[in-house]
């Protein structure tokens, strides 16, 4: 019952504070042979590192991350395989001030209510950096769901604030989402420039004044095969949308038309089926999954981001005590998390991508 | 690996088919003295039951459940508790033409991709009909969480098509969800008067046009202590969310503010916690729920339902051999499920709220 | 956390009592396209029914199993499929007196020390008449390994109270176990005959002296492919061993030369390895299993099973509110329950097979 | 369905191999407030530590326990707890001439047969080095069941070879166990000292006759309540049992009359309940389980581990190519693992306890 595990087949289970000596995962049931380098994770957690962007928090981390175990000669083993990364620049001093208090849209309150005790330095467990581990181990997921069926996974910013990109799910590539035109870093990680512009004008705006920004990223997969998902609980909408919503800050998820495609009616909302070498459908609304299970189309998702909570101006709160307080909160903060989100929400859909995989592998191969 | 089962210390596991001899659950976890008696679960079933209303499906289910085990003298005995409902008015027949081609929206052809078989009748498993064993065990769950803190689910509906409902959750009662103020039943379950006026008329115009509609439901889950869910994957949202998510037709989840929260900034969008006898917050934007762990305030949550993909109108299509046909879907069917999926959301969301409870007592008496 | 599942890819739910309305099992896993039928479940269910042998309890149930969910036209679906087998003959005023007391050897007082409250029909939950359903599921598991890799799981009674039975695990049959040489019924399941007319002639002695007999079943699966098992603590044997375990009156359990093999030198016990079309190993005191993983030599099992703690004789006891008191245990009981052990130790065994197969054909496909 | 973690309310996620960077365990559901050091792990490894005895492997591991997350200002704090050992005395070289064949006894053929690759480095993950991790969570296990009830599980060498000790399982000590009366090592930890001289001697005998023994050990768990286990699958036997079994070389389990047990009638086997301030019984043939559940006499328990598979002798066996090859083991190994096999099955029973504790926890404070 305790709940820092995620996925059946592949199993990843993490450990880790914002301040302690470091993060970890631990992935069990990689499946045998899969080539796997400590460079392969440290590609990806790269993606999420702080300090990296102008737009982004200025914590300085290393993120260099050592395989553990599960891994011989550069290949997998089918044993489980273990990745710690080493918290290196945690400055516990930024948090002494608000040991005692509640800082407003955090988790300190709620982490008081269940443990009557918590790790205040730098949020503890319920900080963001606990998300490194599940971007390593995400690392591992792409690596899996490529080599067994060419699958991709990847994530931008659609949304920040009221300002909205369009982008074509379908076509978009990674390099658009990674670099500008030029080859320098498209530190929105939006692939809609003119957006992507504005958008970054928002967010020095908002830290200029002392503020902060949500928005929404949209992610599609790619070369799924149709079957993936179990129902009738495990569907892989429903799985997929745990895995997204268990990110901090998701406030909502949607996909194919969303919220949007609830104002449809039937006759406008159904995709149909078209023949071909495979089934397909002529129009995508379903976003891929049709009963929970894989249609072979993208799957389409979308996740709704709430405006970080930390702020560097007074908020009314109250104390550890109950007493009514002010906060100011000084870490060191993004003033919008959503560019360094996307590579998180990406493990965590290709983490679900590698672990529907496997539990259908075993069914369909029963008698094989 | 298979996905039948839904939760872990009230964990629930489910079987049946539409058109099969009927839908069950086996209840595991239920802890031991709730009063529980078949009418208990009978007059929840009711609320779902199809041929009830002007605005839903014909079918006429009796839905009178069995408790085969784990009840002695009125009161849960701590052991499994399976509780049958068999299926009555199935009428395998209405869906023979459709045996061999998959129809537009519907799980046909994923079932196919995944199994190599399918049971067509009724859409087989994965007809909402299966919700009927959900809804039964949500029954005992809303017994145990009114036993052990007061909990409280209610369901309405928010919007059908782009007919949007006004709404406070704060206090909303079941009566006005259920009842006309003349005490008549109140079909669409909006207990804003006049929306659900409108409502009423789109669903009969969707109807008569050969069309359906969908729309949003929204949730509130009331006195839940402060202290559940399990970080860091097994986040009450997270688990809230796949929860809807899991339940046919669900295609968007947000909690609080959701996606018109990721518009706002951090210093609009954060709650100001209250001193007072507990901890409170001035507004609730976070929807009752911070770090994924509940904050005592009231869960909020929406989801979005997809338009009924069974349309008695030809839809392209192809056939289970791949060829191009025309499908016509001639069933008794629902224009709009929103009023039937009340129930069924408020179900899946105290099952969660009875898990996460349980889970939560195991840690916080495991000193006392 | 509850425990009325068991397995993990083959995953079985159980729910009933002694003289509740029946017993059933869900089924989550079951891979499709197996042929099935109840006839199927119904030939091992007759196998360890009650009231077939002068050997056994006199309680006549019909145990004819109905099939809920998760077959269509005679072949699994791969959805989850529910067994419901009535009871019929459960005479609960046989019990009535014992209401009040807590038997010798029964589960009686931990029930009521566990849950504050108890079905006291018969056992309720913890009498033996809940394998029924681990019968019913492993009719469908064998059927499964047979399919899968011609998997076959033997069992049969090798020692009752002091009188040992010597058989060969390699090449004893179905037949021999089932039937005396003249097609009459071997009520003992001790396919050596000379054994098996003692320990006939020992159970009628113990019935007339109002006593009971324990034993040791031994159990054979041949065929298992090289390769089943998870590391480290899911290993084969671990998960044997828990599966046997879980059945009433188990109170040992070995594998291969078991705690004689705990007396001899690693020179002595040591298997070695032999080259071969497939590499074997030229003797078995491993029992089929090596760090935990089925070697593909024949799998070898013994289970001590304690003497029957129901006695038609007076015993010291303690009453429910603690006071001192006699009971005689009046019911129809076995005076060795050894014989009926054997069907349902084979279902077990054949659970786990299944299971472990499922799980590893995720595995080993993942890249197929 | 992989299976590197065990148990379900307290669980542990284990990696590592021997010869790799080290060994570590993740611990999810470890209560918050539970006074934990660096030091009250390495105790509990200093016990099963190589090299600290003239019986033992020479392998040198310092064993020193790193603590990565999950306690802060040392208690522990509710989130998951993170504990790494690094290897320090892998020496490779010794398993160089083995990675091409199959040692006899051991797993490196089935690992073969299951995932296509493995790790030859000292075993890899089938080594017994990986219970280093278990002692690490045990630690933490012991600690908890102390704190909530008292708990206490003590083991020691009951049988070496055919040599018998006789010791009390109610009156036990630990110190009786770990040392003798002059305050010297008891290396056999068998607290019958006529015994244990002579076990002494027999290790002694086969190491210089390069030859290995097995043996018995014993275990209680005392100050155990009743009312623990979950029937009918997660029997508290039946966990027990997988966990012991779970460990490398154990071959068979027992608990209570075992199967000297099964030979016994049910008129001399069953315990009478006797009446007093809490029910207890005259006699502990059940080992203190009933129907599964703890009965809250002490909990006895006897495991049978095989002799050491690793010989210094000429061994028939096949290499990875199928040919015929003559192996010798010359690594570093123990001719006896049942004194440092005592603290590995102490932790398993301390691990089961704990999680069943939990598991129980929530169930009784439900309405509470």
């Amino acid at each position: 019952m305790p709940g820092n595990s995620f996925g059946e087949a592949f199993r990843i289970t993490t450990a880790g504070e914002s301040h302690g000596p470091g993060n970890l995962v631990i992935i069990d049931g990689c499946p045998p042979g899969l080539h796997l380098s400590p460079g392969d994770v440290a590609a990806e957690l790269a993606r999420r590192r702080p300090g990296r962007s102008p737009l982004a928090s200025t914590r300085a981390e290393e993120d260099a991350p050592e395989i553990l175990s599960g891994v011989f000669e550069g290949r997998t083993t089918g044993t489980s395989l273990a990745i710690l990364v080493r918290n290196t620049d945690a400055r516990s001093e930024d948090y002494d001030a608000l040991k005692a208090s509640y800082r407003p849209g955090h988790a300190d309150f709620t982490y008081d209510a269940k443990y009557g005790i918590r790790d205040p330095r730098g949020g503890g467990r319920a900080s963001a950096r606990e998300t490194v581990a599940r971007v390593a181990a995400g690392a591992v997921a792409k690596k899996l769901i490529l080599a067994a069926f060419g699958g991709e996974v990847l994530g931008w910013v659609t949304q920040i604030g009221t300002l909205q990109a369009s982008v074509d799910p379908q076509s978009v590539s990674a390099r658009a989402i990674e670099e500008l035109p030029d080859g320098s870093p498209n530190h929105v990680r939006c692939p809609d420039l003119e957006a992507s512009r504005a958008m970054a004008q928002a967010i020095e705006d908002a830290r200029r004044e002392g503020d902060s920004l949500g928005g929404v990223a949209a992610f599609v997969a790619r070369n799924v095969p149709a079957g993936l998902g179990e129902p009738v609980f495990d569907k892989l909408k429903a799985d997929l949308a745990k895995a997204l919503f268990s990110i901090p800050a998701v406030i909502g998820v949607e996909y194919g038309s969303g919220f949007e495609g609830a104002k449809l009616r039937g006759s406008q909302h159904n995709d149909a089926f078209v023949a071909g070498p495979t089934v397909t459908t002529a129009t995508n609304r379903h976003g891929g999954m049709l009963g929970g299970i894989s249609s072979g189309m993208p799957i389409l998702l979308r996740a709704a981001v709430k405006p970080v909570s930390s702020l560097p101006r007074p908020q009314s709160s109250v104390s550890a005590t109950g007493e009514p307080v002010t906060v100011i909160t000084t870490g060191r903060h993004d003033p919008c998390v959503l560019p360094r989100f996307v590579p998180i929400g990406e493990a965590m859909v290709a983490l679900v991508l590698a672990d529907h995989w496997l539990r259908w592998c075993g069914q369909r191969s029963a008698f094989g």
